[in-house]
């Protein structure tokens, strides 16, 4: 069965026409040309019920994370937010569900300062579609295929918390009350790195965001820049519940492969460690240096003795589910 | 049941914080200054199986009509099309479908020159939520609320054919091959009114097209500019279908409130009868005047004789059904 993004690639990628599309369909966002060196970013999200969240899923949160994941997609392209819409799909005028949607929409708009400016609703099965505009320079780096043989690779936050929220609400797996919040909470509000998005824009070479997992999304940036990796998987960045399922026995697997992080991978060279390192301290994140990018096509995660593990997960596609 | 234009009110209608939104949620568009006095114009509109079209539609016809929609939007709006995303829910990535699909889509894109710049499919009921992005003077008109007493009102194309595909493919009335053909491409493949929109704009009062329906797309328009007025069905413009309709004791309701003509409606004073007829023409587009704008608030359609006719119908509503 084709993937998500062989269909992507087959059916809707076409050389842009325009001259003012300065990047078409394929990354985290297109760029169109503005005014001088600015561009504006566009980019899309749906989130459907029964595929991204569940149909009793919190309305406000959702509200909050239907945003996010718009935001991230700006993050990943290192844009300013500037305004977004909405698509928005109803089985019916529910008002206290829409009172409290529009609630967590309108509370995540206003942290960010993202007025929304459009819509449309339908009756239809439970979907939201959000689509917005950022800006940034034209020119510069940060798509996929912009990482090259001896870069570092670097990641915010932590990995995998996501994956573990859907874990602790499939029953799989129990944790201590306050790791379980955090994990519910890194699933259903992430936050999208916005800041240091913009900040790191000027000295990175990819920049990405990790939506359908770091497993799949590093594979995106490997495959898009013919680079390939090793990544020291003593070195990934665990959240205390992270660590508590590792002990626990748990699969590096559901960590690596797990969507709904929102965190950003980034590739830049050695001689650019401190001032990442300090503008991500600027910007109140984690980055963490997870592994280095090669010449040589593959990707190896290192144990704890440098050897490299056999990973069965590809991250989640889908079309095709988590492989 | 509260209306679908309730609903947007009430829970997303905010004013706009940015002093870039030149104009926010309500319009056929959102406005975003860009450079100078140029404005982004931004409109989303959402394609469902089973509400706007039926599952087992032609997939060519169906990409042809999802930016049809999108580009009418823009049409209203002035605005001269720049680029355009698109958000793809699919219930399994059926090749056929989506070569088809992906056939009409470009095939549209490509008359009227405007790229697709990036998109999201996910697997999901079959929906179509498509972003475009135009651009048009900040300044000017054209917002439906600009209509002023006094003001001619026309209508581009003809009324009601989109509407009388429907009750052929419903199998409530019969035409020759030829309407039948005629009202079918109406209803799927519509002609979004582009150059026209553009061309009119620096004459008009107000504009939008007509999606759901003359009756209740006017009355946006009365409803946004606190204005009342008087149309003249003797002057409707009829196809052949149309006139067949009527001459057959069809009501006028079918042709009044049915949607998805894609049709401009405008409103300009009558000193530029001369210069709106001169734009038509160089349009190719028939633009009829059908009516008068007033002071007093109120719609009239008047018969023959110039009585009111009592209508049953107001237009199409995605929470109500057609009223």
């Amino acid at each position: 069965m084709p993937s998500e993004f062989d269909l992507i690639r087959r059916h809707f990628q076409r050389p842009a026409p325009d001259g003012r599309v300065v990047l078409g369909v394929g990354d985290d966002a297109a760029l169109l040309a503005e005014r001088g060196d600015r561009c504006l970013a566009v980019s899309s999200d749906t989130l459907l019920a029964g595929v991204h969240f569940l149909p009793e899923a919190d309305p406000e949160r959702l509200g909050r994370k239907a945003l996010a994941v718009n935001l991230s997609d700006l993050a990943a392209m290192g844009a300013r937010p500037l305004a977004f819409s909405l698509a928005l799909s109803l089985p019916a005028p529910d008002e206290d569900w829409l009172t409290r949607f529009a609630a967590g929409l309108h509370a995540m708009a206003a942290e960010y300062d993202v007025p929304l400016i459009g819509g449309d609703t339908v009756r239809g099965p439970l979907a939201l579609s959000l689509h917005i505009l950022g800006e940034r320079p034209c020119g510069g780096a940060g798509r996929r295929g912009d990482a090259q043989p001896g870069d570092d690779l670097y990641l915010s936050g932590t990995v995998g918390d996501a994956a573990l929220g859907l874990e602790l609400l499939r029953g799989r797996w129990q944790a201590p009350a306050p790791l379980r919040r955090h994990c519910l909470d890194r699933l259903e509000t992430p936050t999208p790195r916005v800041a240091l998005g913009q900040a790191v824009l000027p000295w990175v070479h990819a920049l990405i965001d990790c939506s359908d997992g770091l497993a799949q999304d590093l594979g995106h940036v490997l495959a898009a820049s013919g680079t390939g990796a090793t990544v020291d998987l003593t070195a990934l960045p665990l959240s205390t519940a992270g660590r508590r399922w590792r002990v626990e026995g748990g699969d590096w697997e559901t960590l690596l492969a797990g969507g709904d992080d929102y965190e950003l991978l980034l590739t830049a060279p050695p001689g650019r460690r401190a001032v990442l390192a300090e503008l991500a301290d600027a910007c109140g994140v984690p980055l963490t240096r997870i592994g280095r990018l090669r010449a040589e096509p593959g990707l190896d995660w290192l144990d704890a003795d440098g050897r490299p593990l056999a990973l069965a997960a590809a991250g989640f596609d889908h079309f095709r589910g988590a492989a």
